[in-house]
């Protein structure tokens, strides 16, 4: 029989060979499906649009551990700056390159390895094992992960733990944690003023110079302190534009888009509240088409978070580090149910780059980290 | 004979006819040679590149009066909304309709017909007249009038009096007279910051945010307080752009487009200088282009203005008003010869859009105005 070590690599090779740029899935799910299925995984398939989803569940009873992640990849992008081609998994040096060798294909063949094992060895396990599977998360998302939960929560289905295996650590695997998400918030606004000649100064309003004071008091503003889990909310405009092109002509308008990533401590309310105030404060003529990317999750240390740092220690050393920053996940749907939601997954220096890679030797930690986690959660404490 | 005005209106509309779109001559200035020359102007018509320019003058001494004016005009655009072709002068309810008749072919037949009187009952009048006629005002203008004037000063050739025949009135023609013009000037300034992934506001620099300080505070800046002559200089920006165009990065650097319309108070350098000063309080990372458009120009009040206003009055009645609003004209590169410029033309209401018009009344009048400023000036005071 094959070490757990080969699997990880040859599964993690045969995902990462399948093209499955968003929304694809190209055959992903059914790979992970072919392991799992034997161990008496339940195959429930949800496609809802172009996505194709995967709730596999094998138990009924709880706590219900779930392994959450995403067999979509992002494009590529310019092939002549590959090395190896992006869908030949290569291996060199102990890395394994391939686009999604760390986002986050070499995470799913680890959970699938993982399980397979902790199935066999324990196999009377506590609870329920899961695993939630989207071929959106990289791009809309609206019909991935999202979804699924709605359908789960429909019928009162309720994880209680999560492992998303997004990229979460920096140097080592498993050095950094996400035990939170901050909310992400995006707005596009148009200013108006007045269009005429630039020489002509008393019939115009120009739209640029009345937006700015504005704009410098938003980007300037503080939103929150933050608290023990997030860092202050951060304001940042991401484009502006207004113009027509022309030097002598003073434009009738304006338009700037940007985005909040926010802490527990602020809602979505109080901050539309705030950018309107900011903007009828200076009088602007404005509108403002607001999107909400998702709101703020925390998982407070506690028996889960334990369980992970504690097969993280015993299997690399390392003691973790619990972390909110950077973007965001589907960890986001998942913990307004009420589940406590962990990403865990291997080092994301190379993600949506070319020349992805992950080490080999990183994928087959991962996996036993995964396994001890199991371990930790569903076996009892001797 | 045929009258004055049957060759004014005859005149005007056979330049019109002739599509002359910057920077095409299209054998203007042939047809008011056709004039000119039996009265015995010399011909010297100077090509530079693309631009056909025309110096023409009668008689050796001084003091020497100068009309000046273009050939070129603007595109016609969208065709379908002219109600008469713009190339097939039109007469209707008496007023002529075609592309150039306000900007400025309708001043230029009456300048001609008007000299053409005038030498006529003036054979021995004081000093030269002379046209400066160029077929590039319009456009980059770079081989126009500017380079007759250096072709003139070289020699030592200098316009004492210059007449502009640029549409200079509102109402009725004659109601206002541009005794000089703003300088202008143009930036484009280029604001340099760190592109990165917006959920990291430590790892990048928003040149946005960087940015917006610093222009709100020259849009907001008082230049100088103006004179008696030129309002306060005004800044605008007139384009802005920064983004990569994707809501979840911040860009690497921010451009924009300004112009400033500045009075005899300021020069170029000190502008220059005082942005760089700016940008450099605030700390910024930036390069600016700068484009020199033309000083500003001022004909004080004395025996031209005088005798510009007093043809006025003589022939319509009004009481003209001195002005330094709006654009620029060529009389920026005549002025500062030592030559005392005034811009004296029709109404500019519809000049650079579709239905351009004059009213053939206003081209009479006009092309009476200049005949008695050609007496007032060139005639001995009895």
């Amino acid at each position: 029989m094959a070490t757990i070590e080969t699997n990880v690599i040859s599964l993690a090779k045969a995902l990462i060979s399948r093209p499955s740029v968003t929304p694809e899935d190209a055959g992903c799910q059914a790979l992970m499906l072919n392991i799992l299925e034997p161990l008496g995984f339940n195959n429930e398939t949800m496609v809802f649009e172009d996505t194709t989803n995967l709730w596999a569940r094998k138990g009924s009873t709880s706590p219900v551990f779930c392994f959450a992640g995403h067999t979509d990849v992002v494009p590529a992008g310019n092939l002549e700056l590959w090395q190896t081609p992006p869908f030949e998994p290569t291996i060199i040096d102990g890395m394994l390159y391939g686009r999604g060798a760390a986002d986050m294909k070499g995470s799913l063949a680890a959970m699938v390895i993982a399980t397979e094992k902790f199935v066999n060895d324990h196999p009377d396990h506590l609870g329920s094992i899961a695993f939630l599977i989207t071929s959106d998360e990289e791009g809309p998302f609206i019909n991935g992960t999202t979804r699924v939960i709605d359908t789960l929560e429909a019928r009162n289905e309720k994880i209680d733990y999560c492992i998303v295996g997004e990229p979460s650590s920096t140097y080592k695997v498993g050095d950094i944690i996400k035990n939170g998400r901050r909310g992400s918030i995006s707005g596009e606004i148009d200013i108006h003023g007045k269009q005429g000649h630039v020489a002509y100064p008393d019939h115009v309003k120009n739209p640029i110079h009345l937006a700015m004071p504005a704009l410098a008091q938003l980007s300037q503003s503080h939103w929150d302190t933050g608290n023990d889990y997030f860092p202050e909310t951060s304001f940042q405009i991401s484009n502006i534009q207004s113009g027509t092109g022309a030097t002598n002509v003073v434009p009738g308008h304006l338009t700037a888009w940007f985005n909040l990533r926010y802490s527990t401590e602020l809602d979505d309310q109080t901050i539309v509240d705030k950018v309107n105030a900011v903007m009828t404060e200076h009088q602007l003529d404005y509108e403002i088409k607001w999107t909400y990317n998702g709101k703020p999750f925390i998982t407070e240390p506690g028996l889960f978070v334990s369980a992970v740092e504690e097969a993280i220690l015993s299997i690399t050393g390392i003691t973790t580090e619990l972390s909110t920053s950077g973007g965001t996940s589907d960890g986001r749907f998942i913990a307004p149910t009420g589940a406590q939601v962990i990403e865990l997954g291997p080092c994301n220096k190379t993600i949506h780059q070319v020349n992805e890679c992950v080490a080999c030797e990183d994928l087959n930690l991962l996996a036993d980290i995964y396994y001890q986690t199991l371990v930790n959660v569903l076996t009892p404490k001797t």
